[in-house]
């Protein structure tokens, strides 16, 4: 049984919480810390069991009994209080993006380097999910022969609110991060160059916060595959996550999901349901399972499914991607440094 | 190169001339012939180059160089016309029903088996469908193995004219008849036995007329597998034409056709277009096919698709749902003579 | 916060514990007993929390902190233990289905009309399925007009050992008492009459057992639609559980679950996923919701969602459907007493 | 009744010649030219009854009967006929591309501003294709609000011969140039600028000829949506030719055509069609209906629906996507000249 302590009581910490607590047999929330406590989030954490609620994750830090720290904190402080677990020996899971900076991400790397018994896993949720993990396993069992062609379309059902774009680091830092990381996994490769065709057409005033809402982003692959990316901030009709590997020998594609497969045929055509609309009913199962791999790695000392690799190349090709934007040509990512 | 008689220029009996004309390469209509031939119906023949137009069909049989006759004039008048086409030497293709009475469809039989060297086949178009085919394509090649469950949906669009009921037989031997005849090739075996569930739900005018408009019809084939076809006379969203072949390896099953793939996802749902609304439209290509299988036959000398035996096991089925209908029982196909 | 005591620690009593535990906010499992208790289900239980594990469920029914139970022992104990539960002033959960006899499932009805504040819910845990309740709730929202056709396709993965088919009261009241509860859910309507057609293509020792296991049934619903289900005991692909509502205004139709959206494009074909295999995989989140809507049936005294006379209708539609085959011949409802 | 003439009697004239004949109400064909004309051609041709068959199409072109004339020549002589056919008073359908040189497709556009009576059609039978006349429709209806990205599909069954990309220009004015053309079709706008990634993934003799076989293009429209085009000379499932286009208020998508819509369930999963492999049998009715609407444009004196703009766009597209190749940036149309 693995103890652990959850760092930051926002949104995605409350649900490792539920997944811990209801679909991780072998795991237990020790302990939860926020400068934020409030009694509202306080009673939502005791309602699960979970009696340390804390103001300060120092005392999370301190505590032997515990064994990992998942790091949902903001994401300025992700890579110094992931330094700070590493050294105090715990284990550490770490949402996206590690940090806007690759320099303080392989401040990270160094720290893990200097540390080989600690796991380190970062959260990329979608890897996990039916679809996509379903993708991989078609391509990794040879069903679709060499990796020829990647499409991933990703857009949102809203736009964040303008006010937001400036502390997310951009479209490609906040929501294209997903898909960067989403590339590297479908494929099983690094991402060797890109080059972004970019616009603001969902609302000017992202475009005044020097950001862009609609974007196709094509990249070459290190292992010779070409992928593409098509990212809008708002879908009239949903949340659209689809993806499509094509290779030598076939194809694999993924649809959206919803919430029944009921159609109705009338006098006005043949209509089934939208996709489902928020990333949490979306994606709720994918946080479970990425847990419940998490936990595994530490228990079995294996190998985590997602690392500080994957972490440090998602933010160097969002970066990248600003870059290409910014100059208006492809960017290789040994650019970027 | 086939010389052609065409018996009947109604709506069917023009489908057949340009079918012939465009998609039958060895094969010439030489000759049209229909009781009430006016202008534009001999305007359109000729617009073929075809220019032997008459009122009276024993032109036609008259013809020693016409090497088939199409029997397309009206239902009471299949039968005795196709039996002098038999004695003049013609092949026939016939227009279905051959008729409504067992007893003159087995006259039309028995100069079959006085003529052997005459083909003659029954126009079920519906057999020679690109789906229906490849359904029973996919049983003969023993990929579903054998035959358990058969399920045929067939709903019109529109009800016909009330008083077109009455001349029509009814809805088993005027639009159920097509689904029998179904049953019958997508299992490749009769009917041993039926019962009929059924009702007046679309419209009281038919149920007025003595028929009924909706209507389950389950069956016994007598290879042992079980069948069951729903009706109605009224589809809000157009002609369902629908089948399912399940058996001990699997299934195969059809959809609708539609005039484009096209999908529009938006705030109302995930939108494809309606089932093609019209049997003319829908089942276009069935009848180029069927005439081209039948001009095939005659030139090779080898069987019709659809002979005879077919034209009286549909007929006995619509006779014996009638029956099942009436006396509220199971009814054996052996009771009908 | 509702105290539930679970009576039946098989396959079913384990689903209802973890439901309850992980999904069902407002109600906490007290007590659970079952006459073979061993080790490993008394470990299994008690990793919930619970830790009143008993043999005879009397300690329940004698817990005053116990305000419901779920009644998931053997069928032939259903009815009398939910009698001794309601006489206990517990609200009762029994699954389905309540008996193999009228006169016990009306003795149950009986006992509720003189105890009336006792709730009694039938566990037709597939009326809470997303698919077939967004059928329902497409016809109660005027989608499809009146109701004309519903075809129901429920097809299970594997045939049973042929030694339960004895004791299991055969395929009606087994396998498709749940078709027929959900016909009657589906239309909103109880069954006025219905006649089968039935078949042994499936496995041979079960016809030696008395049984059938392909069958078509036909029925007439009390709201005038008609019906039709179809079954059979071993569908190569997988559990086939589908329907479509068909009425005036439109169709609602409902295809089968997968484990993904997955699709391979190959020179083979285009291949999507089998169904969901195992019942329980296919209808877990269901189970859940029933016990949410017990629950709040319960705390807020509202009507359950499916009360006594559900639970009465299918067992006599099951006998009607046990005597149409026996006498092969049209059976009504009304004969079944 | 329009008078036809048609020049070059290679696959695609004989397309022509086929599509005149049977499916063109107010069309005929007078007579064809080819200077490789052979007896099996020539036989062919009069099956259709046209029985003016030459080598030289200046007999055509001198025919004063003749209309209009279908260029179906090399590619080399398009040019030079049709600015010579446009100067002997003849309406001019052209096959695609128009010419490699941009010089020589604007001296045809010069003598066709000189010539203002001459209708001039460029032979880009997409624009007819059921399914991408779908998704014009719904952008035209308003169903999609503004276009922000076009995402379009197209890879071929099987790479063409090595030997013959030489003279093909290389894929994008080959093969792609279809998918330039529809592109500006489907956004109803001209190209800004575009940026290719490519590569030599399929067969290396492509690479040996200086020409790629997978590629992805990205581009700026003028109307400020976003597009991409993925290419590859090989699918292992058949002939993919899809597109997808998301606007402001929702989006329409097309999938791929196929035989029929039989679907087999069984152990090996749910599996359905290929896509139709082969172009001629993909976009047959797309042939059709280009003609039907030239004659009509000139029948009518109505504008043609592909005009030499069209065929000026789309090569320019071409030529800017081998320079962005060439070198390795984005290419602004204007550029090109």
């Amino acid at each position: 049984m693995l103890n652990i302590g959850i760092i930051g009581a926002g949104r995605i910490g409350k649900v490792h919480l539920e997944s811990i607590s209801y679909h991780v047999k072998n795991a237990t929330v020790k302990a939860v810390a926020d400068p934020f406590m409030n009694d509202d989030t306080r009673a939502f954490i005791e309602s699960f069991g979970v009696h340390n609620v804390y103001n300060d994750y120092h005392k999370i830090l301190e505590d032997k009994s515990i064994d990992a720290v998942l790091v949902c904190s903001s994401t300025d402080t992700h890579a110094a209080i992931s330094i700070e677990a590493i050294k105090a020996g715990k284990h550490v899971f770490c949402e996206k993006p590690v940090d806007h900076s690759v320099a303080k991400i392989q401040a990270v790397a160094d720290t893990l380097a200097a540390n080989p018994g600690i796991k380190f896993q970062v959260g990329f949720n979608r890897r996990f999910d039916h679809n996509f993990a379903a993708i991989r396993a078609a391509y990794d069992a040879g069903k679709i022969g060499e990796a020829h062609i990647l499409k991933i379309t990703s857009r949102d059902p809203e736009p964040p609110n303008p006010k937001y774009i400036a502390v997310s680091g951009g479209i490609f830092l906040d929501m294209t991060i997903h898909d960067f990381d989403m590339a590297c996994f479908l494929t099983n490769s690094d991402v060797e160059e890109l080059y972004v065709n970019s616009a603001v057409l969902v609302d000017p005033a992202i475009g005044e916060q020097g950001d862009v809402d609609t974007a196709i982003i094509t990249m070459k692959m290190a292992n010779g595959a070409l992928a593409v990316i098509d990212n809008s901030r708002r879908a009239a009709y949903g949340y659209d996550q689809r993806a499509e590997l094509f290779g030598s020998k076939g194809m694999v594609a993924t649809s959206n999901d919803t919430l029944s497969s009921a159609v109705l045929s009338n006098a006005d055509g043949v209509t089934g349901e939208k996709p489902l609309f928020f990333f949490l009913e979306r994606y709720m199962a994918s946080f479970s399972e990425e847990m419940r791999q998490f936990v595994n790695a530490v228990e079995n000392d294996t190998e985590v499914p997602v690392g500080i690799h994957a972490g440090l190349q998602s933010v160097k090709i969002g970066l990248a991607a600003k870059k290409s934007v910014a100059e208006h040509r492809p960017v290789k990512l040994s650019e970027i440094c």
